[in-house]
């Protein structure tokens, strides 16, 4: 049984205990989660399993590895949807409520024939948490890519560049490297401008004494990768060594903590009470981290009000920061799975280690 | 009067006229041409225009051009319209039915106070296709960057390029020239790969006599421009030289045309009669053009099934192409703006013509 029709079983036993005959799929990581289509789509399990698409991807979707029944309909996916939920006996049928827009649900409760609608809420998000080793290998396969392109990069820095130089060129490495696109918009912030969690690249220049914080993904077969580095060009200051010093030890930390059956609630506190101690707790707005996938950002919750059970398969980041504005910031992430004992990092860029 | 007080003026013209006492809006072009906000957000437009985001965009959201109030809820951007709208006096509320998810509806209805919810659609969108000055003018530069990296790229193209370097090193120059970022995923396709009117670029090496047809656009203050030239590096063989000059007379005449009072359907057929009397016709699949604003494709349509009128003011694309499966296809591309008396080109990069 392929990787696809696994996931479609799980979806499968919870229609069944849920009392729902079929489920749309709208959520485009969903619908490649479930079919292997990375174009623009919708998915109706139930009985069978059909990809709802237009005639631009007639060719890429009958080939998707995940074997769907294909429906190319003239009337746009949500034709096809009403077409093939139509054409079964299926009497209550879940949607996704939070990738579904309005006028979906208008359309399928207008033109669906004495069928009842149920929103749900996370169902196939829930599945995805915990990765088989295909996604695993495919995460991989893309931090190694961009741990390549960070690391030349890294090498290269030099005072004059621009922030959005870097990131520029960096991504045009990445993807000439075979990544298909970036996993989101680079982050390449300099001095001050790093004290910005997600800053924007602009075109600050680099000046020596200058934290340069980089925070990139690639992406391979739709799988993302997330890393930060932060390296210092020049001498660093007294306060730029102590936050630094402060990241680093918080991040090695919990990537030692990290195993299965930990709260991640009890990870992030790892990583949260170093930098407490170190005085800069009040500058670490942010949670740990958060699961990686098909979508950068999906679950588990990694943070201090997080309820999620770290398992094995799990692939979260460990991302501990310390910013202070006007002055710049410090972030250090890995992406890292779960294993049966603890943990593996999958990104291996290295990091950079201030001399005593 | 500030431009944005106008347009939220004809907004409140619409609410009067339609018994509706505030509206929300969730497209994240119909909040930023209402309020000048470019982050994550909605607004509220009733006898206050409300914007409501979150904390990291407080500083920005602080200084939008388009003097609004500013909401920054704990409960999100949905908490704060909640609250703003349980504030007022409002009984019947319309909203976005088409950019708010079901999700968003139904915590809509399970909070608000009292308040009717009507699903409206395409209003903002309606009056969005006109555009006033200050919009062409940033469409404008958004053309003349690109315009300049485009020729730039045009007078470097040789064999053993490929498609992605093409497109990748274009984008670079674009954003580095200022562009806020590109329009939408450039498009460089080498010889057969160009019969594909969406053509994604890869690892296709440019050879003599291939056809390079490129499709992209810069944007500036949230605006896009929209540009396609088909260059042919070295001699083009007869079956090449007939189709990019049937394209290219295509779009000649309907730039000559396209005037204010045309249904958009008529100014399709200008071009569209052309390339059939060259017998292109089953080759020229898709409409003529769009509209092009703080989207890449909005209002109004341009094609053979419009019902869309031309009006001064509104920008639109004329982009006639002719696609042979196999062998490749042209396409050519300019934005232009509806004056009183024809239109104007916004994109004014020079397009190759054929020795006679």
């Amino acid at each position: 049984m392929s990787a696809y029709a696994k996931r479609r079983r799980k979806v499968r036993d919870w229609l069944q205990a849920n009392g729902v005959d079929a489920i749309l799929v709208t959520s485009a990581a969903n619908v490649r989660y479930l079919s292997g289509f990375g174009g623009e789509g919708m998915v109706v399990i139930g009985t069978d399993a059909v990809l709802c698409t237009d005639r631009r991807y007639e060719i890429e979707a009958g080939a998707v590895p995940g074997r769907v029944k294909v429906q190319l309909h003239p009337g746009g996916h949500l034709g096809g949807v009403i077409e093939a939920l139509n054409s079964t006996k299926a009497k209550r049928v879940a949607f996704e409520a939070e990738s579904t827009l309005y006028s979906s649900y208008e359309n399928l409760t207008a033109r669906l024939d004495g069928i009842e609608t149920v929103p749900v809420r996370g169902v196939i998000e829930q599945l995805r948490a915990v990765k088989d080793r295909t996604e695993v290998d495919a995460i991989r396969r893309a931090a190694a890519i961009m741990d390549k392109s960070l690391q030349q990069m890294a090498s290269c820095l030099e005072p004059g560049m621009t922030e959005r130089e870097v990131a520029l060129d960096l991504d045009r490495a990445t993807i000439l490297a075979g990544s298909e696109g970036m996993a989101f918009d680079t982050i390449a912030a300099f001095g001050p401008s790093a004290a910005h969690p997600h800053a924007v690249p602009g075109a600050r220049k680099l000046k020596l004494g200058h934290m340069v914080k980089i925070d990139c993904g690639a992406r391979v077969d739709g799988y993302c990768s997330d890393i930060t580095r932060t390296y210092i060009v020049g001498t660093p200051g007294d306060q730029l060594r102590q936050i630094y010093q402060a990241v680093f030890d918080a991040q090695w930390a919990a990537c030692e903590a990290a195993k299965p059956g930990m709260n991640c609630r009890d990870l992030d506190a790892v990583a949260r009470d170093i930098i407490t101690q170190r005085g800069f707790g009040e500058q670490f707005g942010h949670g740990l981290g958060h699961g990686v996938g098909l979508q950068v950002h999906e679950l588990p919750r990694v943070s201090s009000r997080s309820e999620d059970v770290l398992k094995p398969g799990m692939v979260v980041t460990i991302e501990p920061g310390i910013y202070i504005e006007g002055f710049g910031g410090v972030r250090i992430e890995d992406t890292v799975v779960i294993t049966r004992s603890g943990c593996e990092p999958l990104t291996l860029a290295p990091k950079q280690q201030l001399d005593p």
